[in-house]
């Protein structure tokens, strides 16, 4: 009898870091693979990205819509308690043995607490990180619900082995997105000038290694009333360094519209030609982007691991990052326009700094889909307090 | 500016830990009390303990319902769902300086989702414990999100500091429902015999000091199928012991339904004679009867904690209160008839033990609502690894 | 390619009615049955009828959960809600090519709202009638939504074509209950004899053709108040007739609190030894029960139809059936004990009546199915104004 | 003892239509006012037409999200339910005498529920009319709920007569919007014009009175798939024609995505020097500009009934207003593009009708606040058939 284990996904980001297991729990002879898909993934004004030609396919088993609108904390709470309600709808119609949940997105928590509520052993990759927002408590407290933790970093597995995990229930494997980075030709930089004729907003820009600068910057939701104000120290420093770039939209979060806005009235009543505007970017085209670009500006966590791993230099703005074990390639600065510059300018001069695999090698999903398949689960945690 | 302070009731057990810190609040110039009712409290077929003329009133701000029928995990798991919708309804019309969350039932979690995911600094009473079941999950989940840790024990102290909380954000209180119990006149059993004639069913017996079990079994949700077959071990048990026995109905949770069957089935066939049956009883009435009872037996966490406050001997069935740190005052033993009715006895021959203030001293309230008052949260929480 | 037929069932009532369609449908080589089960049937303590022995079994589907606890007004309009969100998965899951519902229960509206939100055909049995409470306009609001009416009356038929529906989609099949009713040896008491030692509470009593009662009341939800002061008068008339009494617990509703606190306190405290109560009795059982009854006392639907095409005697209390047609074999009493009480007795004098074909004669779901294989729906409606 | 009105805001369009009423409720002295606002009203991105500077403020007493992002039937379904669950939490406490709701959006069914469910009488604005689309089967369901009917119009008060509502509770009052275009001077397009240089996307147009045509066209929700394809006819046809344009967003609705994908991709690709594009207009600005147009287009309420009223040419497309009652002022036509161009250019050759009162005077609310004061209402309905 096969392991039914069940895959959520519910942002574009995570679809990326899960792919390849995915992929390894399809051709794994003792595991039957299931896939929810809800959240951003199924609307398609952020972009249909498992529509898209350049990525595989395979089944949704189970569609769920938990995202009421308002981007404001209490409909993040509200979705919050409406993904409680349809992942345990899709978990009593999917039966499964294991459902495997990644990060520290708010509903993340929902999925964690649906599973473990239903007694279905939870299997928690990317735990045991620090960063500083209302992420942290997330991740962490997921932790205390999970029954198998995959962190990605030595670092992470201590500090949750020290939360009163047992240490027979962690195991390090990696970053699970340099799989895929890793079966990329990252030097081939003509998919991306390809869907920028097809995709996104604004002027052409030019994509040449070394070049141009990518930016991504997400809401912070515990400074929900401040993300305007601070998007717009990034912009400014973006506008004036004339550089070409690709800005990446935020994810859809509680605050996520005052970043989306300052970008917006950015966009429209300046019309840079020297800033294309892309709302998703599958990680096929990110991966080569990122590892060719001058510098990634923002506080994505691309930026201090995915940067790690090819070496791209980094420039890190504000608190949302914090806490993160970080290699050299990272420059750390405040939410004001003239640091955001002076350290774009630092990683221009420095250029690219050698790969660092703090993060993971590559081989994630090789330790992960094996451990699902053989791993004893108990249902009743223990401590070792 | 009065801080705002939102407590929220949604069981008889809770009701009874936070009355005292209600009443506080209430007497505090700078703090203004909001209630949310729910859950259990609002049905009226569990007994509706706060109309009863026993129990102080007080104001109710906000009620709202969140359980859905049908006692198994995966409406439990829809049921915490809805209640997270609920409570941010409730929050954003009260729209509360903090949330008081107390221990860690199934919508505990759901309560500190609302509170964390709204920016509102969420106190949790009673974290840090470790018992055995689903409810350790949900406890620790809590502690990684509250901004306040108000533990009633130092051992459980040490444990959230371990979990990487920071020591400034924790403080020992002791237990909440000795403060009730303190204030009480235990050795005064006449209400007890007077509600024994107008509220529960089975025939009345009589009520003499050292002369009598109570008998609390709760489901463990962790172990859904066996809680019928668990209680009727204790039946049998209390059936055979022929002593004048209080037995109290369970909570509301998933798998009660297999323990209330247990009971029901035996009072309806065997109409025992020895044995009366409380659907609810208030901590006022519930402290002279286990003050005087001359065994507790079950897995209630009374029987931990209240029990050792009093001195009242305990016989602790399965694994429901595992990892509690204990006093002298309790003997375990499993699932099983002859093990249970052995431990009755050696407790019977043992008789009252010292008063042991391992849990507290009866001055909780005095030492939280303060706190409450004066605390400085700091919502962005940040751990000492 | 077979159409897809969804049947809901969400009441043991609706089952009973149900279950000779379900059974045509399967053995239909042109249709495919989807059953979604939920309400008070996937809950244990209200009978799991649909385990007995006694009833054939089909494979349930989907099973959804929308009861919230509380049955009060306001439970009763979230619990719809829910249901709503929860029908809505089952339909996006089974993808029906049409839906069938049946009568006018809250939650009726509910999955009349999902379906044709989803633009789904909806197929509606039992349209048309007018009773008195909150129903009539549950079952009109339906009627307005639905796509193929098939009431079992000429008399609901005219009803639903003046509320402006075209003739072409109206179909007159009789009450589907008799399908089953005509299929049963009603003559045989044995198999209730039987079920009455194993079911229901109280002592046993005599089940002699024409001489016991069968007591049915459910709660009116438009007396919401009223409910509990209205069955104590037809406790007092029953207790006093000291006849051997069948009654049958209340539908789970807003109000039945009311209903069912008064039956409970009566069976507590007079512990009657002429009446034996039942939670639920499949129309099996309770077909022959009503054949050979002297008399049907309350306010069940049952009482107007069933009795009818039975032809046995009924005493009709208060407004829940007002505004249907009714035989000879009704007589309709206010709240009140003592018109009760004569009404049982003049029914009791005259006996049974003679029976008549007012609501069907038994064919129901032979002219149902065959309207199922072969109606073309038109999703957009209009009018005959 | 005032009567509690509450009144239910769910969209610009219905503000609109309600300001008249709420400013007289507050002004009348037997009333007090409940204002609950939800839905796109709620919502940033559409527009935050409450906080503009020129509509008038009033107190929202609860605040609800229901939207669940998607805009599929099946989002549309589940945002239905959770906009009962949601507006069953503000009546209950709000508790109002009475609920006011006016005609047919996807959410107008749920509060129907949600009130009537709560015995809480309904009174419905706008019914009996007849359109050609779900929201038919959503108008008339609530008319077979409501308790008070104030339809527009003589032919609608007929209609819902012969649905088998009493005569009683039927009261022509004329269309609420007219009452706000009767204060208003409409020669006056100095605001619109100034309003296009701070709102809106697209070049600035000129505001020439009957030189410029308006553009509104809605989804039609059993045209799911097809509302791309009929935008598209119409894009075409205003392309070509030429003329300055002011082009409306849709409502947000299950196929909005359509219709809006149809205008995004048209303005991005084509940039439209001719055309500009508003997200929302409130009825002060809408009024005159819609008073001064050479045309309305597409196919949106307004063109039906305010057009006639300010005797304003129409072009009528497609199916969505089949049914209504319609002046002089109206031109229909398919989803073609050169049946459209034809039909414009008639209109244009045409100029201006006279003013036709079909659809009221503009003394609505003059009409129904004395009777929401005065009204006994019946809880319990019953019929005349």
């Amino acid at each position: 009898m096969k392991k039914r284990v069940c895959v959520t996904l519910t942002s574009r980001g995570n679809y990326g870091k899960l792919k390849n297991i995915i992929r390894q729990i399809q051709a794994h002879p003792a595991l039957e693979l299931k896939v929810v898909l809800g959240g951003s993934l199924v609307l398609e004004k952020y972009g249909r990205i498992l529509d898209s030609e350049i990525v595989d396919s395979f089944l949704v088993d189970h569609e769920i819509n938990f995202v009421i609108e308002g981007e404001t904390p209490t409909t993040m709470a509200k979705s919050a308690g409406l993904a409680v309600i349809e992942f345990a709808n899709a978990f009593v119609n999917l039966k499964p043995d294991m459902v495997v949940v990644i990060a520290d997105r708010y509903e993340c928590l929902s999925i964690a607490m649906a599973a473990t509520y239903m007694n279905i052993p939870l299997v928690h990759i990317e735990g045991g990180e620090v960063t500083g927002s209302i992420d942290d408590s997330i991740r962490h407290a997921i932790t205390k619900m999970a029954h198998l933790h995959l962190p990605c970093i030595q670092d992470a597995a201590r500090r949750i082995e020290r939360m009163g995990e047992r240490r027979e229930i962690i195991k390090v494997v990696g970053s699970t997105s340099f799989d895929v980075l890793k079966e990329l030709d990252l030097t081939n930089l003509e998919p991306v000038r390809d869907y920028q004729k097809k995709a996104g907003v604004g002027k052409l820009v030019p994509v040449d290694p070394g070049a141009y600068l990518v930016v991504v910057q997400h809401p912070v939701t515990t400074e929900y009333e401040d993300n305007l104000a601070h998007v717009r120290q990034t912009i400014t420093a973006i506008h004036e360094q004339k550089m070409p770039t690709f800005w990446l939209w935020p994810n859809m979060d509680a605050g996520s519209d005052g970043v989306s806005k300052g970008i917006r009235v950015y966009r429209e009543s300046h019309q840079p030609t020297h800033v294309h505007f892309f709302k998703s970017l599958p990680l096929e085209l990110f991966g080569p982007l990122l590892a060719n670009a001058a510098c990634i500006v923002g506080n994505s966590s691309s930026g201090i691991r995915e940067a790690a791993f090819l070496g791209t230099p980094t420039v890190n703005v504000g608190t949302r990052q914090n806490g993160r074990v970080r290699g050299q390639n990272v420059i750390d600065v405040g939410y004001d326009a003239e640091q955001i510059k002076d350290a774009v300018r630092k990683q221009f001069v420095h250029g690219a700094y050698d790969p660092d695999l703090l993060y993971g090698d590559g081989n994630a999903a090789g330790r992960i889909v094996p451990l699902l398949a053989n791993f004893e689960f108990r249902i009743q945690k223990s401590g070792t307090y």
